[in-house]
């Protein structure tokens, strides 16, 4: 073989007839195989895959027309709909960068984020009017807005370029998509920290199908449990501007299942849909599913056999076991705005062996891996702590799908990736079945002595102390041991506890091992109240300002 | 965000973090997950994917102490074995290439091919030892051959740099496999048409993992049917020189399952194996499933829950019913060596409604294209034709793991991927649910007046006639409609048959529509036998070559 040994690293022909991974290679399976499945927006739309693929053309038109090029930048300012489904494979198949608009923050970040994205068009839902219109003069970089009007009756406002029914209607489902490196970007959005200015992350194309294909390999390889397959129906519960809606419209379209967008949420909206439409799988967060299970709508409904995976924040037991006393087969899983976002999955597999408390237990891990992810618990000195379920560490991680950092923020990028893994600042365990647990956000844990100790995990058990109304735990400094930990505790109205009582309270976990001697704190302070956020956390950045020192 | 436009093309930070997509990725999960899982090698070995891992290191280690290094390839001419799983990552993974070599061919075959690929290591079963001695002065480029001794008590051949086992264990399991260019050739092997020399295709890391993932999601995302997944047992039936066992052990290892490697292929070891593994799950071409399903071992086994992928040629009905009446959940696939293979699986998924007659004839399709593949019927000029379950033309591919050409044969590459598709020479039709059902190969098609006649259709319904005991046909030059079929008929000893008594024959699924009034044929020749090549197959070729010009 002298003029083409296959390993000499000269591979003359590799490149002839390149496949890219672009976004609307997607599309094949679905449109050769299910061209009649139905995707259903409310009450007002219901419509087939062939349809959406022929939008998908009018879509790209409408946006050449307004003078979108690849390269450019589109915003959505939308509530979760057929369209902005649509925008997920138009814009970024011309070449176009999509910017998912985080539609709950202020007008000022808005506004920030829009900008800073680019965007030259915004597609923006009438109901976002009264925050948008003034954010304009602030957009120097927009060239048009597109209105969008789930009534078909609105007077068209000033400068707007049309009606996204309207021009759609007038473009031609034709448009050529043409195949382009797979490294183009392909979508953009901002995480929103608890401090400084949103952090814009970035996704390729080529991530985008990876994340697509592994995500959906875990998902339906399951044996029984948390089983996605092609009989499904799908129905987002967590908002499509934040990480693609965990990228599941991708998979979901892939698998060529029936779709069901739910527009505004209301718990009472998605339960009326999830029974009409026979709703088998969603995802979404504790608070939204808290609220959909104890609205009264929920009562009479069937919701047996829907699949729910939960993230954002730690699916807490007492949840998962209403929902599963309702039928609901629900299960955690894990990631981050930076991870695009699923690195891990909670199916239970085989492993509970039927005991319903390990079964229930391991439905709130964060979960097993998915392909090609690389999950380590490392210590300061990135070397691997062991997986014994206890030995806890920051959860670092490497998979073909991660933000390659923040846009225009070198600094912060370079934290991001130090050592040549994605840092999550989640502090987690993994144990011998390689279920990996998150236990605390590492800002938040506390270092004593060498050990770190859990203060969501103090948290927790305090506020099982009779006396105590609310809890806080943060680490302050020690001139012996580093940090101690330190609980700012809320008592109920009439009840009374003084620090003896609530370290007697913990010492009972620490004789059954739950937590370890070391945890438990030598102070406690009482307070009248504890400092929240606007979103409603415990703002432990101002309360460890307040006390790093020492009460 | 004027540093750092996310479509302009310009992507500073992309392949900062770059992930390869390379074959040690496949292992992450599995030995995060399930680290004790069993891979059991006939009843002679039974060890864990932990045990894998460290041979694969072992692995690469002695053939880096036998020189190889990145670029170099590595031969192998083994029986399916847990040895030969470890040589689909080791060897791929030190950045060499892996040659398959096929141990059915005759020795000139195996000694052109080892030679034209480049092999300068080789690993040979004691088995093949007869035939590959008189080879080794054929071979130059050959540096040293590692023997494969299952007796473990063999003496050391002269000219061997040692024996499997013993290399393994002077060899460290800490070999460091780095990161390189996804798109490096992994793999390499030889297709033999029924003429000329053996045609190089070769697969890099890039296109295996693509491969792995889009068919695991084929496999997995059935509703019922043919659902693969982490419970499952796997058992190959299809040899592993031959497309890696049709890219089924890298499915499996990254699902995580139990793996049952059979050796040597027999039917009453292969039910053995199955029934004492609990093997759920393999896949074979048709006449290993036949002697399987009649082996007198079969009988009192009990096969039921067995999934079957069936490809390789078509899936007879009367097969598939054989299968189906033992419990087996047997279904196609469709591929070739040059696509890395699968293209399209038959699932049923809910259109056969549950009607027996459907299910039968939808799980005897080529079937569904997996994720990433755009499959196309064309006529000649590359036009599409309708998808109407009756329009036929060539099957023409695209997908992220065609091969890219043939190893140093730049005319045979030209042509298998003219107008920028794969082209597979095979004629097939497309029905409105997607469902690709391949009707002949391209070389056997008659075309008659501007239209296509399968020969494979005319055979079958000839071969219905109650004294016909074999029957081929072949298209024969006609001065008015270009191709004619002609039959070649022997009959049943001790019957007779006319021109006539064909023609009413088949005038009768003409006139039920199942072939057109031009297919029937004006002359059938009577003959004594039919020639057939070395493998049993009709030999085309030559009656074309004896026939064309008219008998």
């Amino acid at each position: 073989m002298p003029n083409a040994n296959p390993g000499d690293g000269a591979h003359p022909a590799s490149c002839a007839h390149a496949y890219p991974l672009l976004i609307k290679q997607l599309l094949h399976t679905p449109l050769a195989v299910r061209p009649q499945q139905e995707i259903v927006y409310r009450d007002q739309v219901r419509m087939t895959y062939s349809t959406l693929r022929e939008r998908i053309g009018r879509l790209a038109g409408a946006l050449a027309s307004l003078g979108v090029k690849a390269g450019d930048v589109v915003a959505v300012m939308d509530w979760d709909s057929h369209r902005y489904l649509e925008s997920y494979f138009a814009v970024p198949m011309m070449g176009a960068t999509l910017m998912t608009a985080n539609v709950r923050l202020s007008p000022d970040q808005i506004a920030y984020t829009l900008d800073h994205s680019g965007a030259s068009v915004v597609l923006v839902n009438a109901d976002f009017l009264p925050s948008f219109e003034p954010l304009r003069e602030r957009l120097p970089k927009l060239t048009a807005a597109v209105l969008i009007d789930d009534s078909g009756a609105m007077a068209m406002p000033e400068g707007f370029a049309g009606e996204y029914e309207q021009l759609l209607a007038c473009a031609s489902p034709e448009f050529v998509f043409g195949d382009f490196d797979e490294n183009t970007v392909a979508t953009t959005f901002y995480t929103t920290g608890t401090t400084g200015l949103p952090k814009g992350v970035y996704f390729t194309h080529r991530q985008i199908v990876l994340h697509t294909l592994a995500t959906m390999g875990a998902l339906t390889s399951a044996s029984e449990q948390g089983r996605i397959h092609r009989e499904d129906v799908y129905m987002p519960m967590t908002p499509m501007f934040h990480v693609h809606a965990w990228g599941i419209p991708y998979i979901a379209t892939l698998l060529g299942v029936k779709q069901v967008y739910p527009g505004r949420y209301s718990p009472e909206s998605l339960i009326e849909l999830a029974v009409r439409e026979k709703v088998t799988f969603s995802h979404g967060v504790p608070t939204l599913l808290s609220m959909v299970l104890s609205c009264p709508a929920s009562e009479a409904a069937d919701l047996r056999g829907w699949k729910i995976i939960v993230g954002g924040s730690a699916l807490p037991h007492s949840l998962a076991q209403a929902a599963l006393a309702r039928g609901i087969d629900v299960f955690a899983g894990y990631g981050m705005s930076e991870t695009c976002p699923v690195l891990t999955i909670s199916q239970v597999g085989t492993i509970s062996d039927g005991d319903p408390a390990t079964d229930l237990d391991l439905r709130t891990r964060a979960g097993l891996p998915i392909p090609l992810v690389e999950v380590r618990i490392v210590d300061e000195q990135m070397r691997d702590v062991a997986r014994d379920g206890n030995s806890s560490g920051e959860v670092v991680v490497r998979a073909p799908w991660l933000t390659q950092g923040y846009l225009g923020n070198p600094a912060a990028s370079d934290a991001l990736w130090a050592g040549g893994y994605l840092h999550t600042n989640d502090i987690g365990t993994i144990d011998g079945n390689g279920y990996l647990h998150i236990t605390d956000r590492l800002k938040d844990v506390i270092k004593t002595g060498g050990e770190w100790v859990s203060s969501l995990e103090l948290e927790d058990l305090i506020s099982r102390h009779p006396a105590v109304g609310e809890v806080a735990v943060i680490g302050v400094s020690d001139a012996r041991w580093g940090e101690r930990p330190l609980p700012l505790v809320v008592l109920k109205p009439g009840e009374s506890a003084d620090l003896q009582s609530i370290r007697a309270h913990l010492g009972k976990y620490a004789a059954n091992g739950v937590i370890s001697r070391y945890a438990i704190p030598e102070r406690v302070m009482f307070v009248e109240a504890i400092e929240r956020t606007s979103v409603g956390k415990i703002d432990k950045k101002l309360l460890r300002a307040r006390y790093r020192a020492g009460p």
